[in-house]
């Protein structure tokens, strides 16, 4: 049993404190830029609540945070009352945030400065993977505090891997939305041609899953897009947000990212048809429309 | 045990006319534009072969053909020596090339004019998948035609699925290839942003497959493609052939898709860059060039 802080409750950081307290059996205080989601959290799960990140994180073994952005991120730990003026020597802040490589080794060079840990340590699997305690987390940063953190971060996770040093967390969690986004134009196109050609897409589904076009979106998904349900999943502008970091990083390291792109512009575009809290597989209605 | 004639023995026709042989337990005769293939097949298998594809069709229950693209077929159905001018009534002409919708079509009306059936059934699988005789069939045509001709079919296939009326299947395999064509596309960004980014790009898949960017082709292909091998699979010119039939029939019903024309050009760069027997995972390839 730990002492933890967790830095932001929003529909991942929530559960996931849950589970750090209740499946994990650490001692918790959270903190949330609305403090009413702080106390509402604090009084259901019998845990802390703190006012602000310093008071937060003063003292704990693990200091976690799963905020917006950068620049929400730069605002918790090197900000004003941010966590890092008041972590422990020895202490680990593990990041959950979707955010830059940059911002991931700026703040491992902030907290080495400041002799302590941080890691960055994004996650997958969604609001629904937090709320059942099954995300994938994947970690940069060096191994002693990767093994010091990883019985905590289980807790709330099915798959955690170190992926490399400072910043191999955030590249690798830019890859998984890489892949996905020429996958789910893809499965789009297709699913949009199949009813076009007036197949049954549940018969299509079901012969062609198995084979070379196979994928968790196919087999997760296709139900809902053909059905033109799109509040099932992660949010466009989440992923625009996501795909931004992508494309920025791709511009320093040299990276060729074509569909990616252009599937960002598709984004765009479902955000201008009132999309923005529609979930990624919205791109089908944009090719319908 | 039926008589049954195929046509056309290329890397796919070759070993499904085995199946149908060894597997089956049918009487095969095989007709091959160069006869010298058809004698080998003949002298290996024990089957009989004929010198055109009417010959080879006569007084048959079943045949088959497996040809290169839509003029091909046309030739050795309605062409001079066609099948077609010799099919028994009530016979069934089951056609597993990758063609047209329209093709199937007309010749399921030739068919009917003729008095026998018609039944379109493109494959996926590869030629591993027809060697091994582990193919899924999609099939377009009438139900009664499918009900008899599916236990022969069953010879060289692990999934055979009736998806409509004629044309049906060769939709549903268009639809396949819409799917590859995006997926295969976001996969070899992602792919190709880890190597820029210095990731272990196995270290990364091993981490993200199980999740929301996981894929057959990401499981199945990310080997050879971070070893930059593109010999293991489906050719890019047959790829360009099939997305140049998906991008005329969505000419034709309204359906859009910009990816998969998009991907059509990348594969053209490809076979500009001396790609045309690469598999389809070689746009990594192109994204490195």
């Amino acid at each position: 049993m730990a002492s933890v802080a967790f830095l932001g409750l929003g529909v991942m950081g929530y559960p996931m404190a849950g589970h750090l307290k209740n499946k994990g059996g650490h001692d918790v205080t959270v903190y949330n830029r609305t403090t009413e989601k702080a106390q509402k959290w604090a009084a259901q799960h019998g845990g802390a609540f703190a006012p602000t990140p310093a008071e937060a994180a003063e003292g704990k073994d693990f200091v976690f945070a799963c905020v917006g952005n950068d620049d929400d991120l730069r605002e918790v730990t090197t900000g004003a009352k941010g966590a890092f003026s008041s972590m422990k020597k020895g202490a680990i802040f593990i990041d959950n945030t979707t955010a830059s490589a940059e911002v991931a080794r700026e703040l491992d060079a902030a907290a080495k400065a400041g002799g302590f840990h941080f890691l960055d340590a994004p996650v997958s699997g969604g609001q629904a993977g937090a709320e059942n305690g099954i995300l994938t987390v994947m970690v940069g940063g060096e191994q002693d505090a990767f093994e010091r953190a990883r019985p905590v971060i289980d807790s709330f996770a099915r798959m955690v891997g170190l992926m490399g040093p400072a910043g191999a967390g955030q590249l690798t969690k830019m890859i998984n939305q890489i892949c996905i986004a020429g996958l789910v134009q893809g499965l789009a196109e297709g699913i949009h041609f199949g009813k076009q050609a007036g197949l049954d897409i549940e018969k299509v589904v079901d012969v062609i899953s198995k084979g070379a076009a196979g994928s968790w979106q196919m087999e997760n998904r296709h139900k809902t897009m053909n059905a033109g349900k799109y509040d099932f999943g992660f949010a466009v502008d989440w992923m625009r947000k996501d795909l931004g970091i992508c494309l920025e990083e791709a511009d320093r390291n040299g990276a060729k990212l074509p569909v990616t792109a252009l599937v960002d512009q598709f984004y765009k575009d479902v955000q201008g048809m009132g999309g923005k809290r529609w979930d990624t597989s919205s791109l089908l209605a944009r090719l319908e429309k």
